[in-house]
């Protein structure tokens, strides 16, 4: 009888796991409420209502969040012990980093961010990023740092949502700020990388969360992520959208 | 002559290195221009303007700031291995957690939240806190942790300037919401416990900054500690000032 109870211990567990499916479907309702393409500043963004001061703003500031990604994806690599793995989830750093100077992810946002009339020299040593935004993006190293190999490569499937708001920013963007068209590689870019990583992230957590406990953890560093993505953009919408709310040594756009 | 040029730069140095009276100054500067009785959402406030569920967000907000201080002060006596200072410091986890349950700044400022209209079980697991809150007090915990003892030290040095707005937000909040005032013990207490800590840290990073390249580190560990005040009124006056900015997931008031 000993061994009878735990078969059904054991059925019990696996009946509560959810299915590749049904874990899929409760990432994409976490993507669908929180992932930032609702965030205000992206509608007002979409809408063609910033000012080239205000994208100024937002492209510095999240200069500082891309220039963390390939130091975020290194302390992920070192999380793990499998050289397959590793081979695989290099290419995310490849991308960003290039394979020389002048190339990559992280130079195309500096393209982007000259497009937008500012100097490299002024985005890249961080120095008028805002602090809510530091904060934010440190907060996803420490995510991804402290965590557990599966916590962090579930932190990174907010890709899973990232083209279409992508494609729809670069048409907008096209439209309203034609400007800033010399500078839309990165996009390019990703239009295709990130879908590539998500489908390669989300069959790493399907496979790896074993038991219902740890697809919750899946679940609940998705979550963290999209609301790091989403405090950036409440630091970028307050302080360089109602006049005086840019805090004490924070970039001050030189155009409306 | 060898030893006249080693005279010669030593000189230099030491004329480099500020008094005790101009880093004082300094410190002052950085006080007067980044300490957070500046922001407006503490201006807010201080005219009365703020409603009932605005200062019950400030309340359950900052109430995640004022349990990590206990904290703080433990990963900072971690740091020392001289048992005067551990001594003298120690004091702080004291005047915050007190001597049993029911005594300590933390349990006033529940009090305070409760005065808002707030109900304990509302505030402690400190769900509802806002990202960017929790971001820029983590922020606090990890500056203290990873840093020098005289750059933890240093962070602490904002409650040089406490005295004098914890003194204003007392008469504004019995002028402009006389239903906090049974909350008010907290504010009580930081008015003289506040002063006596400010003084001795002060001492200490007088005393202990010996170059001027520490006196500088400490000069921007108080900027970075006004940076991270000022982060959290940032994120609060975003998210319950203007409707609709509240991010998915945080506390809602349930009056205006």
């Amino acid at each position: 009888m000993a061994s009878g109870s735990m078969t059904m211990t054991t059925v019990v567990v696996e009946t509560n796991l959810l299915s590749r499916q049904e874990l899929r479907d409760r990432l994409q309702a976490v993507g669908d409420s929180r992932y930032h393409h609702r965030h205000p500043f992206h509608l007002r963004m979409h809408r063609g209502e910033l000012t080239r001061g205000q994208l100024q703003a937002w492209a510095l500031n999240r200069y500082y969040y891309q220039s963390r990604i390939p130091i975020k994806d290194s302390l992920l690599l070192a999380k793990s012990d499998d050289p397959a793995f590793r081979r695989a989830w290099r290419k995310r750093i490849l991308d960003h980093d290039g394979d020389k100077d002048g190339y990559g992810g992280v130079e195309k946002w500096i393209q982007l961010a000259e497009a937008s009339g500012l100097r490299r020299e002024q985005v890249i040593p961080c120095t008028g990023v805002l602090p809510g935004v530091r904060y934010a993006v440190d907060a996803y190293l420490a995510l991804v740092r402290d965590n557990s190999l599966l916590i962090a490569v579930a932190s990174s499937l907010t890709e899973l949502f990232s083209r279409d708001l992508i494609s729809l920013r670069m048409d907008q963007m096209r439209l309203h700020y034609p400007y800033l068209t010399p500078g839309l590689a990165y996009f390019v870019g990703r239009l295709t990388q990130a879908p590539e990583d998500a489908t390669f992230a989300l069959d790493y957590v399907s496979t790896h969360a074993a038991t219902r406990a740890q697809q919750e953890q899946v679940i609940q560093a998705l979550e963290a992520k999209c609301a790091i993505l989403w405090a950036q953009l409440d630091a970028i919408d307050y302080a360089y959208v109602v006049p005086g709310n840019i805090p004490p040594g924070a970039f001050v756009p030189d155009c409306d």
